[in-house]
C-alpha cells in the first residue's frame, strides 16, 4: 500500500531560492538555466512517482465504502495560456483562476502541458525572468501547486519564489482539505516533523492543528502526507494519535474531494502517455468550439476521465506542434470531441472561461454517468 | 416603432472629463460630487428610456421569423462585487470578467444593484477615486457599458475617464455586434455625425466602415444608433444606404446577438419594479448554494427571464439591506432558487465565476424550453 506520501515534489518545485539579479548576471543566469533544467526533470519523476503510489494504492483498496468516490477527473491545458496576460499580476491571477475553476469542479489531477515544442531550449536559454513570455508551464505549475498545498504548510514548501511574487493576489481555493487550526475532521495534510524518534514509535507530524500528530510509521522529514487521525484521542495528551493514508482515501472512502496533484507533460501526447493510472485514461474528451454538441451527448461510466482544452489557438496548435502526433485533426485524439457551448454570444471563449463553462456543462452528465 | 436611438446614455456617461487633481482640489471635489449625482440621475433615466423604447418595439413586431430570438435574457448582481478585487488593476478586471461571463451566454441587459443602501451617500459624498472602495455600482456600469460599445464608437462615446484607467486590461468581448472595419453584416452600430444635411434627405451615420451611412430619418447628431444596411449598394457610390431600426431588431428578426444594456438599481427590490419590460420579468431565479439543484429542474417558457445573483455575502445581505423588503429568505422573492453547482469542491464560488457556472447550466434548460 501506499505511504501516502504526496509532496517530495512541492518541497523541490519550491527549492529555488529567490534570485539576486544584480550579481554576476550572466553567471547566475547560467547557473539559473541548469537549476530549472534539473528542476523541470525532478518535477516530473516526483509527479510520476507520486502518482504511481497514488495509482498503486486505488488498485488494492478499491472503494466499496458507498460514500466514497471511486472515479477521477483530470484537466489538461497547455501552459502557454498564460503568456496572454496582458501584465505580469494577471499572469499569476489567470494561474489562480485557473485552479479555482477545477477545484470548484473537484479536479484531481492538472496536466500542464507544452504546446511550443521548446520546453528544452526555454529552460536551457536565457533565463527570461518572471512574468515574461516563456516559462510557463513551470510558473503555471508552480502556483498550482502552491494554491493547492494547505496554508499552514506553505512556509515548509514553498520558501520566496519569484514566481510567487504576486501570490498576494490569489483567491484561496477554499477547498475541504484546506483547514482552519480548529476544524475537525477525520483526515488532515500535514509535514513529518524534524524531531527526535523513539524506537518502535512513529514520527510527529505538523498537521495545522494545535497539537503535532504522532504517525504509525517512522518517515523521513520534511514530506508531505495525508493523516487519518484517531477516532478516539484523549484529552489530557499533548499528542494526537493518527495513521499516514494514501492522498486518495479522504476521496475513495470518505466522497471528500482533497484537492489536485500536477503532473507537466513535455506535449501534448505525452498527457495521455505519462497517465499516472496504471490503465491510463478510460475516457477522453477533447474541447472546442468546433467539436459536436455537449447537448446531446451522455457519458458511460468511467474510471479515470480526462478533459483536454486548447490555448489561444485551439488544440489543432498542441496537435501541430507535438512531433509524436501524425494527424492534424486533433478530434481523432479523443473518445468525444465536444463543444460545450454551442450558440456562444463570443467569437472566442478564453480557456480559463472554457474551463468553468465545460466543467459546468459536464457535471450533470458524469453525475447521471453513475 | 422605436427609432433605435439606443445610446444617448453612453454619451453621458462618458462626459465627465478626465479630473486634474493637482487644482484645487477641494472646490473640485465638490463639482465632481454634482457631477456624479447628476450623472447618475441621467444613466438612469437614459437607460430607462432607451429600455421602454426597446421593449416597446417588441411589443409591436413580435418575431414571427424563426431565425429570430423572442426571449431575452437579464443577469443582475451588485456593484459591491469590485469591492473583493485586491488592486485596482483588479477591479478593472474582476468587470471586465463579468462582461464577457454574460456575452458568452448573450445576456440582453446587465442589471447592477446597490446593496449597500448608500448609493446616494456614496454619490453626494467626497469623492473617492478610481479604485478605492465605493462608487463600485457606477464604475461597474461603466465598464460594462464601455465593453459593449464596439470600438470604433468608443472615441466618441467613451472619452478618458478615470474609472477607465485600466482598461488596456480588458478582454474585448468579442461579440458579433463588434465588427471589424470590412466585416460584411446587415446590421451595424453607428454615432450620427454633425455634417449639413439637404432637406429630404436623413443624416450621415458613422458605422466604422470605410463609407458613411446615409439613413432614412434625419437625427440629432452624437445619437448611436443600430442600422440596418440596405441588401443593394452600389459600389461606385461614395456613401452606404442604411435605415434606422430598434436595437432589438437583429435578435429579434436574426437571431442575432446584439449586446447588453446596463441598468442601475438602488436597491435589489428595484432589480424587479425597474424592469424596462412592460410586463416585467416572467421568470425569475435567484442563485445560491442554499438553493434546490438545477438538475432537477426544468424551466417553463418565458418572454423575460431574469437570474440575480448575490455579493460576497449572498443574496441573504442584499434583501437585508433592502428598506422596501420585509423578508430574510432571498428565496421567497423568485420562481426558482438554484444551487448551479451541486457538490461545488470550494467551500465558496465567486460571483464572477457564479455567472459562467450558472449560465452555462441553464443554457440548455433555456434551450429546452422553447
Ligand atoms: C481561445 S479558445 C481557442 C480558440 C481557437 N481560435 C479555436 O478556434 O479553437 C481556447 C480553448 O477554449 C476551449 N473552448 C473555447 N470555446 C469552446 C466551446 N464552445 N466548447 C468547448 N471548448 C471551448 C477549447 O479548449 C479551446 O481550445
Ligand atoms: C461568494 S458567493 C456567496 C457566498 C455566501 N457566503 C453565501 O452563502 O451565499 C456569491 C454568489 O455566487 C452565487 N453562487 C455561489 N455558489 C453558488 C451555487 N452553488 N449555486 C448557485 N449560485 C451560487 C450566488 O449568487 C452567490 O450569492
Amino acid at each position: 500500500m501506499s505511504t501516502g506520501i504526496s509532496a517530495k515534489r512541492l518541497k523541490i518545485v519550491a527549492s529555488q531560492p529567490e534570485e539576486k539579479l544584480d550579481w554576476k548576471k550572466r553567471k547566475a543566469e547560467r547557473k539559473e538555466s541548469k537549476k530549472q533544467t534539473k528542476e523541470a526533470k525532478l518535477i516530473k519523476q516526483l509527479e510520476k512517482q507520486k502518482q504511481q503510489d497514488t495509482a498503486d494504492g486505488e488498485n488494492l483498496e478499491q472503494s466499496q465504502n458507498k460514500k466514497g468516490r471511486a472515479y477521477t477527473v483530470s484537466v489538461a491545458l497547455p501552459g502557454s495560456v498564460l503568456d496572454n496576460a496582458q501584465s505580469t499580476e494577471l499572469r499569476t491571477y489567470l494561474a489562480g483562476q485557473i485552479a479555482r475553476a477545477c477545484v470548484v469542479f473537484c479536479v484531481d489531477e492538472i496536466v500542464v502541458f507544452d504546446e511550443q515544442g521548446e520546453d528544452v531550449k526555454s529552460v536551457e536559454g536565457e533565463f527570461k525572468g518572471v512574468g515574461k513570455k516563456g516559462h510557463a508551464c513551470i510558473q503555471l505549475a508552480r502556483i498550482l501547486q502552491y494554491l493547492e498545498c494547505p496554508q499552514y504548510l506553505r512556509k515548509w514548501f514553498f520558501p520566496k519564489h519569484k514566481d510567487l511574487q504576486y501570490a498576494g493576489l490569489l483567491n484561496p481555493l477554499d477547498s475541504p482539505h484546506h483547514m482552519r487550526i480548529d476544524d475537525e475532521s477525520e483526515y488532515r495534510e500535514g509535514i513529518v516533523l524534524d524531531r527526535p524518534i523513539k524506537q518502535g514509535k512513529g514520527s510527529l507530524v505538523n498537521c495545522g492543528m494545535r497539537k503535532d500528530v504522532r504517525i504509525d510509521k517512522q518517515l523521513q522529514s520534511g514530506l508531505r502526507v495525508t493523516v487519518k487521525l484517531s477516532k478516539t484521542q484523549s484529552p489530557e495528551s499533548k499528542i494526537c494519535k493518527g495513521a499516514v493514508v494514501a492522498p486518495h482515501l479522504p476521496r475513495t472512502e470518505a466522497g471528500l474531494y482533497w484537492g489536485y496533484s500536477v503532473r507537466l507533460a513535455s506535449c501534448l501526447s505525452a498527457v495521455f502517455t505519462e497517465s499516472p493510472y496504471d490503465e491510463g485514461y478510460d475516457l477522453t474528451i477533447g474541447t472546442s468550439e468546433r467539436g459536436s454538441s455537449v447537448d446531446q451527448t451522455s457519458l458511460s461510466p468511467f474510471k479515470h476521465l480526462l478533459v483536454v482544452f486548447g490555448g489561444l489557438q485551439g488544440l489543432e496548435a498542441s496537435v501541430d506542434t507535438d512531433q509524436n502526433l501524425e494527424v492534424t485533426d486533433p478530434s481523432v485524439l479523443f473518445d468525444l470531441y465536444l463543444n460545450t457551448c454551442p450558440d456562444q454570444g463570443s467569437r472566442t471563449i478564453r480557456t480559463e472561461e472554457a474551463i468553468l463553462v465545460s466543467m459546468a456543462g459536464l457535471r450533470p452528465k458524469i453525475t447521471a454517468a453513475f
